[in-house]
């Protein structure tokens, strides 16, 4: 094993990333090392690699960028009890700190204090990451790779739409990007009546009726309430899983919620925005509910058993393939809105 | 229309029923007259026809049995509002009191005073049947009869499978008789991981395996412990569905039940039996739920989705058909256990 | 018994109501009439007075003011089974359909056909008051009729508290009107660990201290972010119950929020209002509930139990009495905000 | 400090238990000593002594007793981020394995690698104890040592009470030992309308009339199940907390839950017993909830609330105070059924 590896880092405060070598990194006592089989990239490394305002307040360059990542325990730290060398396993991207009381009470997905691969240290866009044990989940040996990378953003998918009880309800999903269109095959595993999801992108919402969505309708070209309130005979939606973070679409979702309806919301606003509190949560005692990660590890635990047992299908997601080198090639597709979920191979 | 119809009645105490021609039921206020289109035998029935201890303790004859029906409506009490004339509906079996503590905080399937027909008043194995407006449920017109007869019963199965969580859990099903077998293909359109199954006959350990069971185990020839076990990787079950009341099926299943796990219990069982508390219960800090009836109306509005997004279907559990005056037939069927649901027709 | 009897009303479009007599309401078959002992004003009658944007969209005058009321039952229909003439009771203000999918699933607190009596029908600022049987609820003989006469009211506070689990809890409660004062006498009663309130009356803060604040902040002149932080070691709060409506309140509960806190709304805000959802909400993993009215007749029972077991006193809470022709001076007090509960006898 | 210790060791099987010296415990780099200040008496100890089945079967000789322990940090291992130095802690006696997938998932009380101090390893009743650093609960330092050393066994209260809603409910507590009357004094905290309590020690009985129970009958000359139903307006409790494990107690206590109740259940019985399934839970639709320790370690904040805002006094709690050499009297005192917690101190 070399030294040094290939590593795709933001060297600087700025646009782009640069393609460099790095020592392999060394782990702590209860570290593994994990040689990277593939990373995807999520909508927060397009943040990144444009430079925009939240990256600018949260990075620290240089750092390897990258936290949806898989590959294989190469080195274990002396305390480490598991897994064992040579397993095959998906990376949890939230190293937390376990003495808080929010780790310390099945909450560790909102430990104020934890510290994310790719952007806070050290990520996986790169031939070898350093992470703690725990954040290390074993996959079965012949999981394909493509599914097996998939996993942490997939949790995503599952903590949104397991925050709501969906047996049997009719659900609206906002935002068809790849945790929107992994969010409807999770639903309609879980027992959903209809699934209707909206986007600004065709190439996306064919992606959703492919995964499951019963009538999916461009947000620029349809008319959003007048369309899904026709499709549920007037009456709207039980749930709102909202993954845009659009404040039109959220205005649409609100609007088509049933009174005592369910709002689950990962979508991450641009700012701030205007909001009819009362007619959206109050009068209709709305229940609204915020989604931060996946949870630790309970998410992991049900993303295990729906691909197990066939439930959901991840291989649809996946659109785009491209070496770690062609990194540039990749975020211009990403860019477009014209792809699911795109892989890099170090 | 006639003054007169067709009832199958016990027309005193002892086993067997008599058909017989009795007046066609007059109406309340808030009541509807409906036309009985079919009727479902229950197991409730089968202790009846019996004339088990049960049956002797809780009906005062003569009364006209049967209280899983659909029919039409053909007369409404003066101060109904709903159901219109003509709909096609089918019955809540339980009529009650809308006036006490529990009818007042929606649990009304726990009311204290509720009268149920066919063993309380008057049932539906006759040509009409008088009830409360707010018992029937108005289904789609092209409703096939036999789902909408079934109905009632599905509630069951519904009630008991959505008292759990399911998505991406192991569930053990103990007990399929035509509610069990229903409860399966719930808990597959609910998300269920897996879903076991046992019963002590092979008839319905087929009709198991067709709704849904990746294994279904038959308890008197096979070893129920050892082979769910085996299937589970030693693990046990998250969540056990008890179908049956066999305190034998009760000790299996909790056996196999995991720590934190959960019980929903339906089955009745013969009569109180011994139970080791501490171990399944106490020590493995399990959640035990007694299910009783339907959620009144909470279960229908359920079990409508379910049905109208084609997620169950409820048409292989009818196995058997019969007219009503072939009623004896019916029932020496239905004690062999040789069925899924039996339906008789006026 | 006269046929006529004394009645404030809104007399059309415009400010101010009016005195005036009016004819005994008669009854429908399900209903009773109610001699009204005392009643008492709500915020929402204020709007009515003062007819605002909301009130000019809701109200079609003329229509007898006033929803908070108890008397006696002085008449029946022939089908009411409960209560009985002579019953002290307090009366429920929202009435509501009874066939709708909301109130057949015990969510009646959600009908969208419910008829407010003092908004949509006419209401209890007068001699007499025609309502629902069911709207009827029966108190102790000797329950002082001025705690009978809040329990509408009280019921907001009621629901609100509850639909957090507050047990052991940090609370904040923003907006110390008499609903506001009331929620802090059951938060307290459901073993919150610590209650801090903000306000920007000091008359109402002190009222607020009285009923079990910890600390009480005028928002107006003190800084209530940076107190309510020290006072929790810099934590903030678990739970925000929101009275106030007004988006600074807003605003500062949920900067005192802790993650994974929740927020419940009884608010009503002037109109939209900006708000950062990203911070307040999603990355909070908050959990938001709007709330409405009361659980009909869940938080009944909740409050019935309450006053029983004199977990809550609710008589430091009426501040001021008047006679029903006073009605103007009430009115001029209670919008000052130097009042707890005004409570008006005909 | 020397490098030898009192302890009292359960020497060899067989009836109870020998003071002698042993060396001061080493530590693990993830482990802290403890100097003991107390230990209080648990009733799983008496058994201990006893030898009885349970015991035989579990313990593996020699190994020092003690499970209820405080004391102060004099060590640390060297990967310890805390507890400090000179802190005053609480000891959790669960240590739990941290990788199985209940350790995980937020339910390290039932993880099934858990040792247990005093039990599995070495224990309190002792002059030091080494423990994992997670294991002890930083105390303020002006803590009273009495309240300190409760807060284990508090646990086992808190965990019970806090499983079923109380807010405004009737609860009935059957067993009032130690922990008994600890989860009066939650119940009485949580909101409860009131509280039943029985016990077949007039001593005890007293003890929870102290804490909060309204009415408390002794089950050997009394008729628990009239009295109760008559204190309750016939109607029976919504709760019942059974910390007896008495197959008679159950039986009462089921006897009285109203339908929908919910029963907690912490006593562990004498072995597997006959029970009424049918009538106890499944017509009544009864939630029956196992408890076992505490919550890792969600139950000790809350115990930190519920002490530090005075909700619950446990002074009165503590009844008899030994130094550890005068255990043999100690445990006769317990044996008797005299007491409430008896400390110990070494």
């Amino acid at each position: 094993m070399s030294d040094m590896m290939t590593a795709v880092i933001k060297p600087r405060p700025g646009a782009g990333l640069e393609l460099t070598q790095r020592p392999v990194p060394s782990i702590g006592l209860n570290e593994v090392l994990v040689k990277v089989k593939a990373a995807s990239i999520c909508g927060t490394d397009l943040h990144i690699y444009k430079w925009d305002k939240w990256a600018e307040s949260r990075l620290k360059p240089p750092v390897i960028v990258g936290h949806e990542v898989c590959g294989e325990i190469v080195a274990r730290g002396a305390m480490v009890k598991e897994p064992n060398l040579g397993d095959f396993v998906s990376l949890e991207s939230h190293v937390i700190c376990n003495t808080c009381a929010y780790c310390r009470t099945g909450r560790g997905h909102i430990c104020q204090n934890t510290r994310l691969i790719g952007v806070d240290r050290d990520g996986g866009f790169a031939g070898y990451i350093a992470i703690d044990a725990q954040n290390a989940w074993v996959n079965p040996p012949d999981m394909p790779v493509e599914v097996a990378v998939l996993q942490e953003n997939f949790g995503n998918a599952v903590h949104t739409a397991f925050t709501a009880d969906l047996v049997s309800k009719k659900v609206l999903i906002t935002g068809c990007g790849p945790v929107g269109v992994m969010t409807i095959a999770v639903a309609k595993a879980a027992g959903a009546r209809a699934i209707y999801a909206t986007d600004v992108s065709d190439y996306r919402l064919d992606l959703a009726r492919k995964m499951g969505a019963e009538l999916a309708v461009n947000a620029r070209t349809g008319n959003v309430v007048e369309q899904i309130r026709a499709a549920t005979d007037g009456e709207g939606v039980d749930v709102l899983l909202e993954m845009s973070g659009a404040p039109s679409a959220i205005e649409q979702g609100f609007t088509l919620l049933k009174p005592g309806g369910a709002a689950v919301l990962l979508g991450v606003a641009p700012g701030p925005f205007t909001f009819d509190w009362n007619h959206h949560i109050v009068f209709k005692a709305a229940r609204v509910y915020g989604v931060s990660g996946r949870k630790l590890w309970e998410t992991w635990y049900q993303l295990r058993g729906l691909i197990r047992s066939k439930a959901v299908d991840l291989q649809p997601v996946v659109t785009h393939r491209f070496a770690l080198k062609e990194y540039d090639q990749a975020f211009a597709v990403m860019a477009s809105g014209e792809s699911g979920k795109i892989v890099l191979f170090p």
